[in-house]
């Protein structure tokens, strides 16, 4: 299981000589198995089936998976590959509706096939996922160093879902910052959500953290109230999976209510993201497809039905929280206090 | 697993010739299966491993568990049976720690033991024990008709963790009011929350409200902001462990959330519990000892082990709301709107 405190963060998504390497994180913590994904269709599965996710992670698996694209479109017919890796595309881009990350990095990949002649497209598009992947990694480790500026010495936070390694290109996003602030010695204990219904806390978040010897206790969801009002964190540190031109955050169910409750304790709120997650072309939160999973997953937990035959569920898997109960938002380009739709679009333009 | 609808609430906690027969909730919704407590000590087993929970039906369930300890006291010897007989008291009161009701039951036991000579002992406490079952069943009907009026046909409400005829002597108290309304057509869903870890919402208040074909919709707890958020609830009702003489309310992990969400959303807020669950003798939330129970609750889900090797886990499996973010408090003896010190001391008094 690789528990070996100090151990570098994980590689969730590798590009290798035999195509996309993901570790198949429905299967974690108890079994570390890796897929590969050979053409964009098992890509787009992948992101589908939760193989990989975390909005920026589904970013650099999308923009790998149109590498996967134009060399098998290619191969078919060399002249008229471009109608099939169109297609492909859409396909990659059906794979999730929420996080915008997706849709950011497969424009790019449009972007470079459509200035690319035939013969150069391959290397151009290979170029180009990993200078995504890339700057993923190195946005998220300044977004890391901007993030725990903010945190005191000796503060204990509380975190939601996965926003690290395996969220992400590598390092995190919210949990890249509390990796950057226990190194600069600002952390003295992480509380993770357990994140229902399917648990990216208590699977891969307190995985991540085990793994590199910093201390996580894991609560169910409905005690962050409990723990907020005990006055026991300082700071509740969340991802995001699309941002509006107005600062208002989707983000894994569950981000709302924390955002809620920590103004009410006066704790404070920070949503960590890359500027990839930002989409201007959003105008507030109200407009962001929220994506609905299947019942089953509130129905069952650990893969075991929990519920009686004949009970429903409502499983909408992310929520809005408006941009006034944000207190800063740390992006690579720099950190926000009280973002609105004036600092967003200066930090963008 | 009776789950024709209309059938009758099931009984959970049943005084029989052979003993006390409990539903062992930890095997529902997939089992029904009945434990037979023959003693005292094998009731305090079942209060504390949650064979039986809910506050009020742990408190039947331990006034039965006095009549177990005269009876078998009395076996011993029958004129020294006093102080094996308070011991007995002692370990069932040592079962479970916050809710109130427990320690009510067992108190008017002992006031009947001390009132009653050696040979009427047996009967006396039999009598109060199944008195005790009956006035909950009757404060449940009571509760139902009063809770019941506050909510406006066609509504769809919130609970949270299992306050039904499982937690209760019959009928339930949160659940009972919400029985009692849909009843009345003033009901059109329940949504309710799973209420990790030890998903009685799932297990237990689907499990009722299936039997019985009312419409249940469950959620994951941290849903329960987007829920509200989207305006398609009026009423959150909950049951209460334990009631402070000022209204604050101790109830399952998660309640205090809930109630902070519902005033930020303008949903109303209602807890429903009989008056055997006030607390006189404590002035308000601060003061109410509130259970932690074993990290193995979080660290697993439906039996398996979901967190790595290495994590901890904070689980309080109560928290206390503030009076001043109840709405309306529903007790046997009247409906308290805004409850505060003065009007409870008016109800009891």
């Amino acid at each position: 299981m690789g528990t070996s405190p100090g151990a570098e963060p994980v590689q969730a998504v590798r590009w290798t000589d035999d195509g996309l390497r993901l570790l198949d994180q429905r299967l974690l913590p108890h079994e570390e198995r890796y897929v590969v994904c050979r053409t964009a269709e098992e890509t787009a599965a992948a992101i589908r089936d939760m193989v990989v996710r975390g909005a920026p992670a589904i970013g650099v698996a999308a923009a790998y998976g149109a590498v996967l694209a134009v060399r098998a479109r290619q191969a078919q017919d060399p002249a008229r590959w471009r109608e099939g890796f169109a297609a492909d595309l859409d396909r990659l881009a059906a794979a999730r509706p929420t996080a915008v990350n997706l849709f950011w990095a497969l424009a790019r990949m449009r972007r470079v096939a459509a200035q690319a002649d035939d013969a150069e497209a391959p290397a151009r598009l290979e170029a180009e996922a990993r200078a995504i992947h890339e700057e993923d990694v190195a946005a998220n480790r300044r977004m890391g160093e901007l993030g725990a500026a903010f945190i005191e010495p000796g503060s204990a936070v509380l975190t939601h879902c996965n926003t690290g390694a395996l969220a992400t290109g590598g390092h995190g996003t919210a949990l890249g910052v509390i990796r950057t602030a226990w190194r600069q010695g600002r952390i003295r204990e992480v509380f993770a959500d357990e994140t229902r219904p399917w648990l990216q806390g208590a699977r891969l978040t307190a995985w991540e953290l085990v793994r590199e010897g910093i201390p996580v206790r894991l609560i169910a969801d409905a005690a962050a109230a409990a723990l907020l009002a005990a006055g026991r964190v300082r700071w509740v540190v969340v991802g995001a999976d699309r941002i509006a031109a107005n600062g208002d955050v989707a983000n894994k169910i569950g981000t709302y209510g924390l955002a809620v409750l920590a103004r009410h304790h006066g704790v404070r709120f920070m949503v960590v993201a890359p500027t990839s997650t930002i989409d201007p072309g959003i105008a507030d939160g109200g407009a962001i497809p929220i994506e609905t999973r299947a019942a089953d997953e509130v129905l069952t937990a650990a893969g075991r039905r929990v519920a009686p035959q004949g009970a429903g569920a409502w499983n909408p898997v992310f929520d809005v929280t408006p941009a006034g109960l944000v207190d800063v938002l740390v992006t690579e380009r720099g950190a926000l206090e009280r973002p609105d739709r004036e600092g967003i679009a200066r930090l963008l333009g």
